[in-house]
């Protein structure tokens, strides 16, 4: 029995035979130099490779036929003229005599920098030609070092996925009812994996450094993904306490989730909206199991992290219907794209942004590609038909951007007008607060906006010039730092004095320790991670307005974060003594 | 006769032969495979190079010992030691039987690893040593590939100084007297080279691309660093065209330099004060000459960044006496070490934050190091005695840092009591104002202060979420965004309620755009490239408060950056129709 702490990304207890998963990381690849005599060999090696890869790929071609449309069959084919491309085995023979090292360094390199160029390019589609290149090198590179391809759409039984990392691409398609639990080597609470793991409801702990390699295939392991902790082959008694714990866990969670059907009510009767965040389509159902009154946050990004599969108009379409539908008459507000910065996607890469969180990123990519963003805009305002969607854009540092983007959504409309589809009448429009020039000019942007949404994340970065992930500075990124008090309350009073709502998607939203000054402050909508929205509600309506308000007040007038603590947890000990 | 533009970073025009300096720019070390049976030569060409590298640095040593101080003599023991390091050596052998690649390439390779790893060590003293091994693997480069070194500081006569890219170590070093004139083909406006450029008044144009291939040794050129343009080998006409230029600019700046003696006051009195911005001991006498009344940033980075020199206290101490002699009676303000960010020290990496401007920097890093901060601390004190020193905190976030190093401050002075070593009693100590969250709280942080400097290039990146050396995005980078100026605002209004100055370093202070607006806000005081000092003074002269106010006025209700530009212009053209 060996004990490890990690990250604790997404809560739950699982217990289950461990599946060690290599993943398609290349990041080792025998690099050796050759002898002139052995060039001749190391092609044979290739060619015998791209016989086996073309032979392969032909029939995924005639399954996806089969089985799956046209569309995804094309994808193969594109892959079968890359593979007997000729100008790229030129490429690849005029470097193995150049060079003279071993065919799979050689391959991996050719490819590398292709791809790195046709990603530079400016065009939409050659940079999704980069990720077919990726993907048919990696088939390659398979054959050649003999790795038999294994996807983990085809997991056939209960399983505890362990990985060195996970690319986007395979938590979405893994056999989401066969892994029951997630461990990984990298990652922290905000890698793509950890969205995932908490949108699917997985328990996972990640960032375990070498937890690959102390765990062997088939050993039974505990995840206990509340705690952070993974036990490796547990003994008798530590196996009996945690299948009580995961019992209790059961129990606890049953008596959070009565007051799903409660209001976010003050004891005077102030009342809030508590909504949820979601990645994707497939979470809209399970949020409503926690009480979520709405998506306050749907975040796009996923649908643009599919290698290989460009955002399309159509599948935007049908992933914005899913969500709505699921929802009903429940509001559901869709961020638009917002890629760059720290969300990297292999479909655009802003590699070269020496600053990347002061980049070229979300709405600023956005109106700089003004027919790739009406893809989702008309996208969304299709989907309109089916429920109640709100729109609104990320990253807006003053009325010129939000002019801009509204332009194009106009523009959008009169599209969808033109060729006779329909969409509805009354969409919300918000601006996203999470530049200090957006929030100092709220009132400005009032004007202009049927809502406000609040990004916490982003405005403590820039209004402290903190990047969170950074962690020699990240003690400086505190939420209750006098500043940022103050950028929230002159946001929210903007709001209200334009008669409009003042909603916070960041993660502040759902930490406890937060709420009482928010509600003082007047927020009138908390969207957070669903789990997250029972223990909230239970502070709201353990609480007054009157008595947050004071909170709120005081914090306003502390000097420093420090002074803002002492009240909060003294605050807290007083009115909820039993926590 | 050709013509080329680039980026206009120093004013002045002059004509003269071009000299090509080829540096110590390695970025082509020329790589290839060798056989087996090459090693042993290989080895002995390095064994050679060693050899006549060591002769090399022992005449150096000797004539250092004679010439200069034993302290500039023991650098080159160091050297000699790691030439004959066998540790160094055995790595190499290595290296080269395992690779087989040439000995520059293995040298270069090995030497670059060695010194990443000191780069990366927590320990000052390591990381100068990495900058002895780049020192001495780049004198083993000489000998292998027989290039014979060359000093910039023996320069016998006057020349156009052409090259590639200079570092700061040999701008600094550089016969100043004998470069008339600087062209290369990287490089802008904020660059190292740019600002010693216009430090030492030397006309440059910079970021020419390909400069170095269109210019041959001994060109004609004439440089027209006002207008940032060079002309290569020119005809008669426009020689003679120059030759009247250069007079005519030295009539124009004779003039502007006769405002030297009269106040910064408006036509209805109110007076502000306009002192220079400087980077090294040598301007200060410069500065006077454009009616610099003190200097209000005296950025210390220089001190840190000639490699392979430490700024001990020594060092620093006589480097701010300088200044403050030279200053007689007027200002000093001298701001702290500020590395990091965009501004990249050999002697302090940090190229592993993931955004530098939002890392670990200035401040953040002299707190995180309190030993090595009271260095200069102590240095600025004992200095304090030849002048009229104040001292400024950069990228100061809360009061908590404010706190920490003025404690930081108090603990130097006790120090220096202790050994009986004198410093002024009353010096005053400023907060820079440059991050939002400081801006917000100026009301707090005045408290703490004996004056304010407001950084604009900091502030403005910041408050929009900008990385104005990121050209896809830099356009969002608007002094005149309500964001900012109401911003501007805070702070200023802040100082006076508390009765402090508030004085502007950033660029806005010297862009006679913004002077209007600037003093209208009610800035007491604006720092500048000296240059810009008689023009700016020229706009003050020429205007009233009362016009300024009103316009300042006018600004802060604008609802954007476009509306206020506007509003400017035909200021500008009402109040100064000839401009």
């Amino acid at each position: 029995m060996k004990k490890l702490s990690g990250v604790s990304v997404s809560p739950g207890i699982v217990i289950g035979k461990s599946f060690l998963y290599q993943g398609n990381d290349f990041s080792e690849i025998p690099r050796y130099a050759i002898g002139k005599t052995q060039v001749e060999a190391e092609w044979r090696r290739l060619q015998a490779a791209i016989e086996a890869a073309v032979a392969d790929v032909r029939a995924l071609h005639d399954k996806a036929s089969r089985e799956m449309s046209k569309e995804k069959a094309a994808i193969f084919e594109t892959h079968l003229l890359m593979l007997e491309d000729p100008e790229f085995q030129d490429q690849i023979k005029g470097k193995l005599e150049t060079d003279r090292e071993n065919i799979e360094w050689v391959v991996w390199d050719v490819s590398r920098e292709i791809s790195s160029k046709l990603m530079d390019s400016g065009d939409a589609y050659l940079r999704e030609r980069a990720v077919d290149i990726a993907d048919v090198s990696r088939r390659l590179m398979h054959k050649l070092l003999g790795i038999k391809e294994f996807s983990l759409a085809d997991l056939a039984e209960d399983v505890i996925l362990v990985a060195h990392d996970l690319l986007p691409s395979e938590v979405l398609t893994m056999n989401k009812d066969r892994v029951k639990g997630i461990v990984t080597d990298l990652g922290g609470r905000t890698s793509h994996t950890a969205i995932l793991a908490r949108a699917f409801g997985t328990p996972a702990v990640l960032g375990l450094s070498t937890v690959t390699k102390e765990i062997n295939a088939g050993d039974t392991l505990i995840v206990d993904g509340s705690a952070g902790q993974v036990i490796i082959n547990p003994g008798k008694p530590a196996l009996t306490r945690y299948q009580d714990a995961i019992k209790q866990y059961h129990k606890s969670r049953d008596k959070f989730l009565s007051t799903v059907d409660l209001p976010a009510e003050t004891k005077d009767g102030h009342r809030v909206s508590l909504k949820a965040n979601i990645e994707i389509p497939e979470e809209a159902a399970q949020v409503i199991r926690y009480g979520a009154e709405g998506i306050g946050l749907y975040r796009s990004e996923f649908l643009f992290l599919t290698p290989g599969q460009a955002a399309e108009e159509e599948r935007q379409y049908q992933a914005y219907s899913e969500v709505l539908k699921a929802m009903g008459e429940l509001p559901v507000t869709i961020r638009t794209l917002d890629v760059g910065g720290d969300k990297v996607s292999p479909n655009f890469k802003s590699s070269d942004d020496k600053n990347p969180l002061l980049g070229w990123r979300a709405i600023r990519m956005c109106l700089a590609l003004p027919d790739f963003f009406k893809i989702q805009l008309r996208a969304i305002l299709r989907a309109s038909v089916y429920g109640n969607v709100k729109i609104m854009f990320p990253m807006i540092s003053g009325v010129e951007e939000l002019e801009q983007a509204l332009a194009l959504l106009k523009e959008a409309k009169a599209e969808l007008r033109q060729k006779k589809q329909k969409f509805s009448k009354k969409i919300e429009v918000g601006t996203m607060i999470e530049i200090p020039s957006a929030a100092m000019t709220a009132d400005v942007l009032a004007w202009k906006s049927d809502f406000f949404s609040i990004g916490t994340n982003d405005l403590l970065q820039y209004t402290l010039a903190v990047d969170r992930g950074n962690e020699k500075v990240s003690y400086l990124a505190q939420p209750f730092h006098p500043a940022v008090l103050r950028l929230l309350k002159m946001t929210i009073d903007a709001a209200h004095d334009r008669g409009i709502k003042a909603a916070m998607c960041g993660e502040l939203a759902g930490a406890t320790f937060a709420v009482p000054i928010l509600l003082g402050l007047g927020l009138d909508e908390f969207s957070m991670t669903a789990s997250a929205i029972p223990l909230v509600k239970q502070i709201v309506r353990g609480t007054t307005m009157e008595s947050c308000r004071a909170l709120a007040e005081k914090a306003l007038a502390s000097s420093s974060y420090k002074q803002t603590e002492t009240l909060v947890n003294s605050w807290l000990a007083e009115h909820f003594p039993n926590k």
